[in-house]
């Protein structure tokens, strides 16, 4: 796989110069049409070499427009970051359309080192390249453009340059990683061309560049990115469409009618129930602070079916140093700018918080369907994401728990009028509920499908019957003490 | 994720009747626009119940046109079957253009059953289903309509099916296996939450039906049937396209310059070598016959490179009864209306077996490619695919060898002109032949790229030097004796 990169292809530092300013003048060009065309672009460069990855970023970084360029070096695990599932560091830097992101070491690097260093198993190897291969899939598929570059330096050219680096004013160009990997280069270099030979996708090619002669690498990678940005801006769709055959769904029954929507709670036993419950939820949500386990509570339901006041009884029981409700509602600006699961991953609590999203990932797969904001094919493949995403949260030790609030259409109607009666609650209704409330079969096809497909053994979803808002509540609490019960147990 | 599945739906017989004439008609008419778009489906049923799975392709059988379906039930591993990789025996049963292959049980049985039955660890389960995945996607991005139907019993039900059938004259309908299974609902169920999580892609999404209801599951899947078809007929592209971003290749030195074209043998060596080598080669491929180990060789080359000499120094060393020769010229009518790796799995050895591939499935990046017969995104995926299907045949324990014969232009004319001298040689020169020769640099390119995405650590490509045809034909033959040696060993 490396054959072709070993080939010497030297540039005279005449050549060079005379090539440059021109490959510099385009470049600044295609910058700009990809602005224009806000198309998000990720350039990736990895290798060995820590200090070549260094070094060509630095000059991207001289040659590219600052404005919209994003150089993103990853080192030593911030706290933040340790304390929260491994994709979060990367999540949050990831490009928004119209920039360049460039990163120096990405989710390859660590991968790799703990591989040669015997410190990762060839199971956890590949499972990472995995998920590694669905976030790409799942960043060109929305529109990223993905340039993965790996710079190949030789045994005898690394050798050489480690010498070279030795002398006492260079040596912070060499560390005591670099020269560790070095001892196991060969080793290092079947590692790397796993990785590479798995996450070697259609939609996110690797491309493999000669590092030991600087100036001709430096010239194939600016002509690399021109190319790669001239592709792509002249392709017609921002957001390319993967070849989905969409099936309308059949009649079927639907699992919300196997909720029993009869179910009450009498006001007292509702008080002593609740407080009770509540009480647990405090003691808990503090054991689990101080054993740093993050809880994340998802509220779906319909319009009207108590969501705000199911939260609310969560909030009373949990310290609010500890926990924080995010509200979703129409994306901002920067939020349309990336993934729609980038708003989700930005919010995740560090360890021993909780997190309580008030509607969530799922109006992928929910709003958006149902309105059409989001074609067939991406919202059917959410489905896949979204299970890859929950499994990231389980897996990083963080207590997950899903509601559906269900209440029938009656319910809601006798809701909306005494919103609408309530001056102080008037603001609660507006003409988009009624027009959702039109839609009821089509929602209630996409919560079955949802439910259907993302109700997984580590994330089930908890429908609750919430026509009597008391009941719904004490549902809510208990089951949250329950979840935190077993994750600390 | 069985949630929505265990909803009873149940259908009085009287319904059932009425409605079932119509549906079995819009099947049929269903099933004749698939024909003529050419487009291949594949059915695939599964589930726990092994006799429901049955009982429902018996049905589809009967309702469907007996023309163009293939129903394939894969029992145990016949003789052939055990001596290729794993994926050979399913490879073999793909629906051609037009035709409905159904599958009850697949890819997904075994590895399941393994699974519950502590057989397959996670990691192996795991890396079946990615295998599946890859396959998959693979197909349908080839234009296969896949419809994965998972039948869903719950325990209940299937305790009072197995009941049922204990009769004597029904015992045939339960076998010791679905007891077995049976017994471990529960952890069944987690296996099959899992294949169907990791693999449940937007582009061969799984539909789980309730199998305790047989009425409403035959409706359903009539349903589900007729509507794939109806979506997949309306879509314009037969083979729907991936969007790529196409990065024209930067002029780089090309691994072919590498090659020295100056070595050659004189021919008292060229005999003494090539005798002792072919002497060796003879015993090593017998060992290989008796240790069951298969060799494939795979040769490509520049026209008149000297591929078929060096072929016929092979064959004159290992016995015609356990090697074969595959010409690979335009494909058959048979072959066009199947995935371009399909005609190459057909023809993989038995265990023992070589066979050589005269040029190969490299075709699809370097012809294809070049003559703009695959487009850039169907060659590009190539590579992957490529890789994937090698490291198959490698795992299996297959010896693999590739060779690339490379001479240089001048040699080229040389051959070509003394080809047209010839009269017993001039068949091997066509007008193709010429027209070839003028993309030599496009076809640089594509060799070039193809050695650096598919050399791999299990599977390097061997360039070989050919203007000297003696030093080609005797460097090929010790290539495969050095292999065959180290497999041995």
């Amino acid at each position: 796989m490396f054959e072709i990169a070993q080939l010497s292809e030297k540039i005279s530092k005449a050549d060079y110069k005379a090539q440059l300013p021109e490959l510099r003048y385009q470049l600044l060009q295609a910058q700009n049409r990809l602005r224009q065309a806000r198309v998000p672009m990720l350039i990736i460069i990895e290798g060995l070499d820590n200090a070549s990855r260094g070094e060509m970023v630095n000059l991207l970084n001289e040659w590219l427009d600052a404005r919209g360029l994003n150089v993103i070096a990853f080192g030593e695990k911030t706290d933040e970051e340790l304390q929260r599932p491994r994709f979060w560091r990367y999540w949050r830097e990831l490009p928004p359309a119209g920039t360049i992101g460039i990163m120096a070491g990405s989710w390859y690097t660590g991968n790799l080192i703990g591989r040669v260093m015997g410190e990762v198993d060839r199971h956890a190897f590949d499972h990472h390249l995995r998920r590694i291969s669905n976030l790409e899939r799942m960043l060109a598929l929305d529109g990223t453009l993905i340039l993965k570059i790996w710079l190949h330096t030789s045994e005898k050219a690394q050798a050489k340059r480690f010498k070279a680096l030795s002398k006492e004013h260079l040596r912070w160009g060499v560390s005591r990683l670099d020269k560790k990997l070095h001892k196991r280069y060969d080793k290092a270099l079947l590692a790397a061309e796993r990785a590479i030979r798995l996450t070697d996708t259609a939609l996110a090619p690797w491309h493999i560049i000669n590092n030991d002669a600087p100036r001709a690498r430096n010239l194939r990678i600016a002509r690399l990115i021109l190319s790669a940005i001239e592709s792509r801006t002249e392709m017609q769709d921002n957001t390319p469409s993967l070849p989905v055959v969409e099936i309308p769904p059949t009649r079927q029954r639907s699992v919300l009618e196997t909720v029993d929507l009869s179910q009450s709670l009498e006001r007292d036993e509702y008080k002593r129930r609740l407080s009770a419950l509540q009480a647990r939820l405090t003691d808990l949500s503090w054991e689990a602070y101080h054993r740093k386990i993050s809880t994340v509570c998802v509220f779906e339901g319909w319009d009207a079916a108590g969501k705000g006041g199911a939260i609310r009884r969560l909030l009373h029981a949990i310290d609010a140093r500890i926990s924080r409700v995010i509200q979703i509602a129409a994306p901002t600006d920067e939020e349309k700018a990336h993934h729609y699961l980038w708003r989700f991953w930005r919010h995740l609590p560090r360890a021993g918080r909780t997190i309580i999203y008030d509607r969530s990932w799922y109006g992928r797969v929910l709003v958006e369907r149902v309105e059409g904001f989001a074609r067939p094919d991406e919202w059917r493949r959410a489905y896949f994401e979204i299970n890859d995403f929950e499994e990231q949260l389980v897996e990083d030790g963080i207590v997950l728990a899903k509601f559906w609030l269900h209440i029938d259409p009656d319910e809601q109607l006798r809701r909306f009028k005494a919103r609408e009666e309530t001056p102080y609650k008037r603001y609660k209704i507006t003409d988009e509920d009624w027009r959702n409330r039109e839609k009821w079969p089509e929602y209630e096809l996409a919560v079955n499908e949802m439910v259907e497909r993302t109700s997984t053994e580590f994330a089930p979803w908890h429908l609750i019957p919430a026509n009597d808002k008391p009941f719904a509540r004490v549902k809510v609490v208990e089951t949250v003490v329950k979840a935190l019960e077993k994750a600390l147990s």
